[in-house]
């Protein structure tokens, strides 16, 4: 966990420079929560693949509505270590959920376009992914009952 | 998730040879559950930052002692995406605990020699991580009595 601002910097080949500046902008767009520009560096179809259950979700709009309230959820968001493939990249993140500290991975995956096709998301520890999803999943109920 | 195989060529600078090998080496012990192989792949202090938990534990008998019990309770372990920066290597892996399928992350470090000072590993879906780190805790415990 040493030496953490080296790992910044970026990986990449000179096939990858759609996904390298799609990467770049999606840190920003999400330390930012500027959640109108997410969409256009997302593939239609994305797959949701979230921390809590095995199988994926599909579509821009339902990962956009889960990020959101995940960050509202989400205290103290940082970007940490930063690790690329050819086929995309992962991101490590730490953050708060209420009293409890979590570390977590975003595994990208891009198209030739640079829009992402794929977001895996796992966090440690197992429990605070729990308590994650049982907090955004009571307001996803909520804000679908008020509409 | 498409096109996996493509994901497995390592991307690395000249500086990175002892960690490129050792990344592969770690592969092959852990696929090969070759455990008298893996002290020297190990820093004595190395910290190991499990799925369950969000303190680290430290030394290498420690780590050794538990990936032998995981590998236990694991069935069907593959590695699948790779990935990679300046300080070391993300590994994606598959795995059945029982009848539950899981996906998780290797996030490990090497030292300039080439030994691994820091692996966290973090599981989705979160319930099985649970279902792991209990089984995990239970045999550690019954060895520990009939030791």
């Amino acid at each position: 966990m040493n030496d953490i601002n080296s790992s910044n910097r970026i990986q990449t080949t000179q096939s990858h420079t759609a996904a390298e500046a799609a990467i770049n902008e999606w840190r920003r767009t999400i330390t930012k929560l500027d959640w109108n520009k997410l969409p256009e560096l997302l593939d239609d179809n994305v797959a949701y693949r979230n921390p809590a259950s095995f199988d994926a979700l599909h579509g821009k709009d339902t990962l956009i509505t889960i990020l959101r309230v995940v960050f509202e959820v989400f205290e103290n968001f940082t970007y940490l270590r930063h690790f690329s493939s050819d086929i995309g990249y992962v991101l490590e993140f730490s953050a708060r959920v209420g009293d409890e500290n979590l570390f977590g991975v975003d595994l990208i995956e891009f198209d030739e376009n640079g829009k992402i096709t794929d977001l895996m998301v796992m966090i440690r520890p197992a429990s605070v992914a729990l308590t994650l999803a049982t907090e955004v999943g009571k307001r996803l109920a909520a804000s679908q009952t008020t509409e």
